[in-house]
């Protein structure tokens, strides 16, 4: 039901051309997965994302199960029915969300924390976070729509990914915020090992890959450790997950910590990361998926992604610009409408501005990975990197 | 370049079965124009509109005049090249908005008024709304996006259609209120009757086809009036303008006194009605065009058009209904997808709720279309009149 085919290895770096085999059909990687957190790319349906040439989406598993639950998908059919999307779909564990509704809330970070002046990075000694309670069992939250209280724990995590039904489903785990301690991150991961295992004996549905994630913060014994242990274990896949840092360099050194430890042909997904230039880097460094808003959030608002940057349709300077939003790209808005069409859009707030800009950004990503596999295929990769 | 060709008149009613020819191809007529505000139809793509079968569209001379301005439209090469929109274009003249913002503001109706206990009913010999100046010359308004004067007279009106460059334009009148007195409505029609004249002698485009309005209120005279003085005149067309009295009712009265007058063959507009009902019976007056926001709109608030009422997709019952939105229904949306899933976008306020709505609504109204012309050309309109 499930395999990886490593079908060729770059022989100057750890990138490497892959084929994941799922019940939904393939995703060639490495493969960048856009981000449906409410079983929607938002702003596109299912047949701008065919038409885009995606093979493969990520849900979340916490938004999901507040809205609508897993027992309505369930009941329609599963995910893949729900969404009318029938292709490969992986599911996060809800893990990130212990993150970013608990210490990354606090400490006012995401899993790179960009410290700015002033700003307090003092939390080291801090037991729980204020919203969200961390126990041997799992996890309570408040739901962000309705402050009712939430339980997750790695057992339930799993019962609810395999209700919605995915191809692919990652074990619970909690993601450490890059200013914890290390005294916590290390406590933290022996109790991610515990669930880890949990997860594996709880797993029923054999039509779905367990993925297992990979966490230590920024400490070299820890990530090695927890690489080695969750290789160990029968899972389908690697998730390496944050905290990644304080600067983006600390990505690529906790990379070249861990996979090399990895020895087994199983595919590597880095969890949440997904600009360009960390793609290109990570692949080099072994990564095989990767998953992020990103683009479809800067879609949102207007900026465009090209491979000189980005381009912010708002601005006044494509008020009364004809050209194509982005020359020479192929996809349906810039073979179609004019910057000057998409600033309107924009600036009127019309509806149709989203799905546009989203439709450049998911082709753009598209390509890109396209370009990074061929790359790769032709002995290139060293020249793109 | 534009042409109207009457193919069957029905035995019974005076509806009747056409064509419009215009630069940018055929409707067939009675038809529906769906409403591009702001030169989108709100949600949708011209992937959509193609796909649903939409013949043309109406859009805004006023709301495009302030954002972006005739003059970029043009630029672009405009409207069907800025939208990328390939069929027929109508714009209205702007002449609705001078009621909107004006009287019917002040009135607090819209072009039918619904009176509500307790409304005041007593603005009859108000010479002048509180937002907008009429004079001999045209219109002044304050724009509703930052409040910046605007002038509009019947040669501006038609020198912004022609830079837009629809194939439909339309006269510059004022639409009165259903509240406003015999006395004004008989002075606002002489003008408006003395701006058809002035609009005639402007315009300079000989692609686009430029039809005139009828107004004159409730009052027959002022109706009868304004319908041979404006078939007398050499316009290529002729729309049925608000005000349409205090209830719908009054609609057919107003188009049982006008119709018959109109003897030239003249494509007929009913402006701005689009409730299925009241197409039929207006198709029975005699009309072969209607545009209104009500389908799209009302799409975006959740909400779907059925042969059997209204189906709110927000209402809790549609939360695990598996059912696909409208049974029978051959839409893009109800193909492939749930009640269940349209509910949970709508309730998650996903973009693609909106998109996915219109397409149903959109969708439902051209086949409906559909069914009134094939019912006139198999001699059964009687039957769903």
């Amino acid at each position: 039901m499930f395999s990886f085919q490593i079908i060729k290895k770059d022989k100057k770096t750890r990138a490497r051309l892959g084929c994941i085999e799922t019940p939904h059909g393939v995703i060639h990687t490495p493969a960048f997965l856009p981000v449906a957190t409410q079983a929607t790319i938002k702003a596109l349906g299912p047949d701008d994302l065919e038409k885009i040439g995606i093979e493969g989406i990520l849900a979340n598993t916490y938004h999901l199960h507040l809205r609508p639950g897993e027992a309505i998908v369930a009941k329609i059919g599963g995910l893949h029915k729900f969404m009318n999307w029938p292709k490969p779909i992986m599911t996060d564990s809800g893990g990130f969300q212990v993150f970013s509704l608990g210490f990354g809330r606090d400490h006012q970070v995401g899993k790179i924390a960009k410290i700015f002046p002033g700003q307090r990075t003092d939390f080291e000694d801090l037991k729980q976070p204020k919203l969200v309670k961390i126990s041997e069992d799992g996890v309570s939250f408040c739901s962000h729509l309705d402050g009712q209280k939430i339980l997750l724990t790695p057992e339930k995590s799993i019962a609810i990914q395999e209700k919605l039904g995915a191809d692919i489903i990652v074990a619970f785990d909690e993601c450490t915020s890059p200013l914890a301690s290390y005294k916590y991150t290390k406590e933290s991961l022996a109790r991610t090992h515990r669930w880890a295992v949990r997860c594996l004996k709880t797993k029923k549905r054999d039509d779905q890959a367990l993925f297992g994630i990979i966490q230590g913060g920024i400490w070299k014994d820890l990530r090695l450790e927890s690489a080695d242990f969750i290789e160990s274990l029968p899972f389908a896949g690697i998730c390496v997950g944050g905290s990644l840092g304080k600067s983006k360099k600390d990505i690529f050194k906790i990379l070249n910590w861990v996979i090399p430890r990895l020895q087994k042909p199983k595919p590597r997904h880095l969890l949440g990361i997904g600009q360009m230039e960390d793609i290109v880097k990570s692949v080099a460094c072994g990564i095989d998926l990767f998953d992020c808003v990103e683009p479809t959030r800067l879609a949102r608002h207007g900026v465009l992604l090209t491979k000189k940057g980005k381009l912010n349709l708002l601005l006044s300077r494509y008020k009364e610009d004809k050209n194509p939003p982005i020359k020479n790209c192929s996809c349906y808005t810039c073979r179609n409408f004019s910057r000057a069409y998409l600033h309107h859009l924009f600036k009127a707030k019309e509806l149709l501005a989203y799905r546009l800009a989203t439709i450049h950004n998911l082709y753009f990503m598209n390509e890109f990975m396209k370009e990074v596999r061929k790359a790769i295929q032709e002995n290139k990769f060293d020249k793109i990197f």
